[in-house]
């Protein structure tokens, strides 16, 4: 008990360099489930390489700061170090970082606010977990969507935090839906399905997405498969339901899917034929739910990845015996 | 312990078909909290007279179709029995059932959603469950409130799930409400209350509203006669506070009111004098929550059963000691 | 035991007048968190102030009556008495009574749904508590929140129960605007911090502010301290990041932040370099939260003291050992 005690009064300087980088990386990479500063590494090359290919460099080094920020945040509070040690609160800082210079204007007050939101997911994690461990579940990516809709609201009643990129990104959008249809062709899909995996940081690149996947597969198998189901399946459900082209090609119905996917399919739930349905289940409900929210949303405010948290937290809560493995999904860390 | 684990293993084919109707009735007899198949099927009588003399039959068919795949989907997830047994799977079906043909186009992929939907609001309802049951409540009809909106939404945003009806629904109410008017005639009024009833399953049906009132009345006194006080004192209160008397008169502030009379006046607590006043205090609560919730809804979505639940939550929650019953609110079929 | 119950059955009529006098004054007082019949008076005095030199005086009676009726509901419900004892029954109610007078049109039914509105703020808060205990938090004044919104909200939709002081309301603001600037006038600044605590109450008089000032200083130094902190740093946050300046100079990005501070600074916390860190960040983040639900408030309803619950519940929930204080933050009134 002395012994975890002070385990758990590491500073970083212990660790040196490479061991909070790593702390670092696996921060990155548990945004998709993974405590792999391997992964990690994967996602944060994809993030840059999407970010620059699309010339909004500051979103790579938005999320940068937004892994840091959160991660030294952790640190600051002295919260317990096992969570931190496994990149517990970087992935809901990094995603803050995507986000913020996404939707945001480039000055001095976003900035700030970005860090103050990326600090603040690491704390509303902690309270968000308190409340939800009681029912088995986690808080999963819900701070990052939380803590960054009231900052984006909040840049429609003062100007000081402008949301100028807001109507550039709609029109780019809109561009690009005249020339994309699905044809059929093997290689479109395949982009679309990797956008979709890309778009988990908000990043639209099919590239990005394919070092996100290789990131995967080198941690897990299986959340490799599942990544690519969810990307493809919800991508299809979307097109046969009739959501509109330009958001189902730039993988906007698939990013949520594609956590979903890998929540119930390869981490909340052993593999097997029979989670393989459930999973299946939650994948074309994740495209419900994304349209639902699509309808909803003010002020065409993003549902970042509202869509997954709200699917796999129904699809969690009844505790049923899918598996033989435990009911309990307040934690993923703990099961590998 | 060995015996029950069994028993909980009986399977639909060990019950008969006699077996499984009856619990498919007790599911429609529990959307007014009547755990009584007779009852569920003076309820069948309502909703397929009112669909047919609406000329909606796809209701009708729609409600049985939804109380089936929820029923189902109880004994394929393998949950508790005793819940099936009650008939506590099928009731937010069979609301489903009656939703998605008055909201919805009719094609295929309303009938795909429907049944999706239906059976999602089984392991929703225990999700539900699961996280109020430390707060001595229910979900009621919440999780077919909550999986429909998201259908209903979700319709906003894909054209394959169109809702073609609704512009022509609120016309239809709109001819209605011009020579309609509160003329003090008593069977006029009588007719307003019955309607009142019936739209607990969105049927617009005074003879409906009658047959269900029957169907209370063959199982519980004081069930029937809480719906039709309900029904009478929220249509009063909300033409005293001047809401549209088109929505009066088809009923649209009773329906919910009716389902708070019957778990606050004769479900939850003993009928006595002072739980009479809890009753009544709940029914004018639940027609000022229907008031709010009209005007917030988006596009135009149906607040369905939503005041019912928030009012009842809100007159169970605080545990306090009306009658001498237990504060323990969670189920009511234990009550019996 | 037995002690404690025939306490507990302690009657209005056993006080005598001065004993539920004191109730009362302590319940106004309870709303920044101080259970001190002497801060209850100066509030009330400025409340009164504030509404006859504004020409609403019904704000001031509709308080006293919100404040009469939600404490009464306590004792006609036999609710636990040591809460009311420390006025915990009214602090709600005297939001009520000071929100419908100036949101809604003068006539018997705005008076009804008053004493409606007001009594189910007790047994609401009540519910409320019950449900977030196991949090370790309290529904601060979320009850007088949530009840104020269903009947705001009803009023659009039945005309028994207008909203007429709306548009006026919102024109006065318009033409302060226009002559109101931040001059760098100290003068001026003092009265914006004022009037950002009488905005509490919903009064716009900085007399008004300064006599609830006083009630604080006569009860502790602290909340004195950290409302006027409270109330500067929000205005100037809110200033610096371009929120509307009418909006600024009336308070109203002021009053949720003398919450949150005394909240966090005096009350959770015991006051120290390490809390005051927090609580600063607390405030900051309520300008957020206020700013976001100006937002997305539908039909020009006020946020009312949301962002402030909001907000403190973010900062408590993750029962962080900021100080030496236990982590319990279910109640205030036992840590005095």
């Amino acid at each position: 008990m002395n012994i975890m005690v002070v385990k758990s009064q590491t500073t970083i300087s212990d660790r040196g360099f490479f061991g909070f980088a790593k702390i670092l990386l696996r921060g990155a990479g548990q945004v998709m489930f993974q405590g792999s500063a391997w992964t990690g590494l994967f996602f944060l090359v994809g993030i840059f390489w999407g970010a620059y290919s699309s010339h909004t460099p500051l979103v790579a080094w938005g999320a940068l700061l937004g892994l840091l920020v959160s991660t030294f945040t952790g640190f600051i509070l002295n919260m317990p170090d096992e969570e931190g040690e496994h990149g517990l609160w970087g992935f809901n800082g990094i995603l803050v970082g995507c986000a913020f210079p996404t939707f945001l204007g480039n000055n001095i007050w976003m900035w700030l606010s970005l860090v103050l939101c990326a600090g603040l997911t690491t704390w509303v994690r902690t309270g968000m977990n308190n409340m939800m461990k009681q029912w088995k579940i986690n808080s999963f990516t819900f701070p990052f969507v939380a803590c960054t809709w009231i900052f984006l609201l909040a840049a429609h009643a003062m100007h000081g935090l402008a949301g100028i990129h807001e109507v550039h990104h709609a029109h780019h959008h809109l561009q690009h839906m005249q020339h994309i249809l699905f044809t059929g062709d093997v290689r479109y899909m395949a982009e679309v399905v990797l956008r979709g995996v890309s778009q988990v940081f908000l990043i639209d690149s099919w590239v990005a997405g394919a070092f996100m996947l290789l990131g995967l597969l080198v941690c897990s198998r299986w959340a490799f498969v599942w990544a690519v189901i969810g990307s493809a399946i919800s991508s299809l459900t979307a097109f046969a339901l009739g959501a509109p082209m330009g958001s189902i090609a730039h993988g906007l119905y698939a990013f949520s899917a594609v956590l979903t996917a890998i929540a119930l399919g390869s981490t909340f739930y052993r593999p097997c034929w029979r989670t393989a349905l459930w999973a299946l289940l939650g994948i074309v409900t994740t495209v419900f739910v994304q349209a639902a929210m699509n309808t909803i949303m003010p002020h065409g405010i993003a549902t970042l990845t509202a869509p997954f948290c709200l699917t796999t937290w129904i699809f969690l809560l009844p505790m049923l015996k899918i598996d033989k493995q435990s009911a309990d999904h307040s934690s993923w860390h703990r099961r590998k």
